[in-house]
């Protein structure tokens, strides 16, 4: 798959020299590379004039430069930009109002600027109140950039390379795990079996001494190639972890702010209430803020012995995007869209999955979906080069989407909420001639 | 000091209860805390009315509310706002600009949102690269809040818990530390004294088999009072470091961006070059962009090792506000300010320290500097009460400050970088009546 660099642009070519001399830290997506320069709503644009369907970018979730947002930002950043330790009502009411979205008693907001920030924030709170240090964090799991949380997040270093204060659980992939659907066990039973791997992790941070301080997870497991538990798996590990006197923690930075449609949260969509939740990503439309929030008992308990302090955190500027986007959410009713919209394109998935056997299993709910590319529905071997070549050409067709999973067959569907029945066509289309297209 | 709530406006006592319910994370300044409503160039604005010259707060490094900021921002959010997985220009514009303002070789840029997040990179880095794991602080040091960088912030919790890959060394406290200024030393051998400390903490980390990844310092020593190391100090330490296999990182996250007035970075007034670079609070005038600098060879040694992505890091709007920043900081010569002002600010304090004999020392460099209250110039015994009660009744007057230092008895000016002699001037008068009524 070697790049065909012979039609790219001149501008392209300098843009990417300087990059290489002076720009460290993140890879391009694509072979030949996209330089975006635009953003409205589910649109984004490139700078030889290409208009692009974002069907992949969760952080602009209520649209790419939403004016509201936008307003919003400019007036607070025109009026005062500072931190917390003056008082200022704009973040308060912020907490006042993200914890009404939330189970009564997670009430209690602490603000910093990133996912990774809010789970090693998290990870912190946890082990100061529990007095272990172990963490159990599920397989191929993604949680942040950090030390700490760099070594929760399994996907990212060889099994090997593991600390002993982490221990790991097989994810509930009920399509090619341990335990599958369509067998012999019922969902209960499949709960049961997947929810009882967290045992063997709790023995085994408790035989190195380091304890259970949290089980941290993500209710999309969108690293794991987007799964759907069976509906009391969270309800069996929460029991198990809270037994070894560990908190639990809801890392909401992917599943959040209304994307899964039925509900804000991930977590609610199993019937569980977390000790901790994280949130990160689509919370500023762009706008690096996060926060997590928990009980106040909890957050006391940390604030007597851990002394911190995070300077831009919860500054009056991310607390006026952050309002504005959660009102957005709410006025917009982008959750309801989420849930609307998700439907109509899983459905529309679901008659794509009857003509192209290349698929093999359709996940996800509202608009986080995955579609899992197998070579044979009895193999299961997973058609990782054509999911990657689909998303290149689908690119090609102005359809920006993403692959994922342990085997990278993935295919990631995670547009922003604004997203409409009119666009998800448009991406079936291209999806539907590309599926087609990568077995000629 | 029980605090006198008698006069509390109804409209403070709600927003305390209001953030009481659902906010924690950081400590209020001020007995009788402000609410801080609007900010404008060099003055901040409260709730009730009163206008406060600020002379504390590093972050609004360009002014409160910077027009041309404010405007960057509000043209870019209106326009983009993505990650750095597709090209862009603004980012590898300020990349490139950042790295001309630092020596040859350091001009590789990573970025990310907070000063914690670039010294966490930072020392990933450190370990990648050198295959160590161990971390020279100075004591009493503050790098930020994850958990390894909370591990460096020896300031934050007692010794007896530091953990075996963190060795601390004596800061270079020429004032009241084990070497000092004016008795027989000179300043070579001052020098020599310090940065020898370096020694039997390289020892500690390879005799439990951590090994050293990194030195890591902030040249003005924020936390340690603010000091004026010897000439030769870090060059001393830099060398002791590097034979062990070590990394020297400047953690320029306060000092740096022109605060010190004779350079633009901390690290050059000791004429050292370290490896990797870190910045962070002022890089955005208050909007959450940070940055660790390093050399091309160190930058693709660690990436080839580990996979690391910020989500929001370097993305446009940041970009964009950060090139901004720096790009006012040069047209309106705030460093040539800082330095001019930051001479102005000093001879009159030398003043007032004639004057006042709690004045014990006073350090620092630019619009930097400490101020030392001691009870008595023999026995240095720090004046505490005395340091906090003027910073409270100086507020009374109008002026913000802050204190810092081991004993709390360091008065610290650190003004946006605005600051004017008509500034200095208001600064002096409030601090020289507190300074009086303090002691009576």
């Amino acid at each position: 798959m070697a790049t065909d660099t012979s039609k790219r642009d001149n501008r392209i070519t300098e843009l990417l020299r300087r990059r290489e001399k002076h720009f460290a830290g993140s890879f391009l997506l694509y072979q030949e590379p996209v330089e975006i320069v635009r953003g409205e709503g589910i649109w984004l644009y490139d700078s030889q004039g290409n208009r692009y369907l974002d069907c992949y970018n969760n952080v602009a979730s209520v649209g790419h430069c939403h004016p509201r947002v936008v307003e919003a930002m400019h007036r607070q950043a025109s009026t005062l930009n500072t931190h917390t330790r003056y008082l200022n009502e704009k973040i308060i009411d912020y907490a006042a109002h993200l914890a009404g979205t939330l189970p009564e008693g997670l009430d209690v907001c602490l603000f910093c600027c990133t996912g990774t920030e809010a789970n090693e924030l998290a990870m912190r709170i946890a082990r100061s109140v529990t007095g272990h240090r172990g963490a159990i964090v599920i397989e191929h799991a993604y949680h942040g950039n950090s030390t700490l949380v760099g070594e929760l997040s399994a996907c990212t270093y060889p099994p090997a390379e593991r600390p002993d204060h982490i221990a790991t659980m097989e994810p509930p992939n009920t399509y090619r795990g341990s335990f599958r659907r369509g067998a012999t066990l019922s969902e209960t039973e499949l709960a049961e079996q997947y929810a009882a791997q967290a045992d063997p992790a709790v023995r085994q941070l408790q035989d190195v001494g380091q304890g259970v301080a949290a089980f941290i997870c993500d209710a999309i497991f969108d690293t794991q190639g987007t799964l759907d538990a069976p509906p009391d798996y969270f309800k069996g590990v929460y029991e198990k972890v809270r037994a070894a006197g560990g908190l639990c923690i809801a890392d909401e930075v992917q599943a959040g702010f209304g994307r899964l449609g039925e509900k804000m949260w991930g977590f609610e969509l199993y019937g569980v209430v977390p000790d901790i939740v994280t949130m990160g990503k689509p919370m500023g439309d762009g706008h690096p803020v996060a926060a997590v929030v928990t009980r106040r008992d909890i957050a006391d308990a940390f604030m007597q012995k851990v002394i911190y302090f995070n300077t831009f955190g919860g500054n009056p500027v991310s607390a006026a995007v952050a309002e504005t986007v959660l009102t957005v959410i709410e006025e917009e009713k982008l959750q309801q869209n989420a849930l609307e919209v998700g439907r109509y394109l899983r459905k529309e998935l679901d008659r794509l999955a009857e003509k192209h056997p290349l698929i093999g299993d359709i996940r996800g709910r509202g608009l986080f979906i995955g579609i899992e590319l197998v070579k044979g529905h009895q193999t299961l071997e997973p058609a990782f080069v054509e999911a990657y070549t689909i998303s290149e050409k689908m690119k090609d067709d102005g359809i920006l989407i993403g692959s994922t999973g342990r085997f990278g067959n993935v295919l990631k569907i995670r547009p922003p909420l604004v997203f409409s029945r009119e666009n998800a066509d448009l991406l079936i289309g291209s999806l539907d001639r590309q599926l087609t297209a990568v077995l000629n």
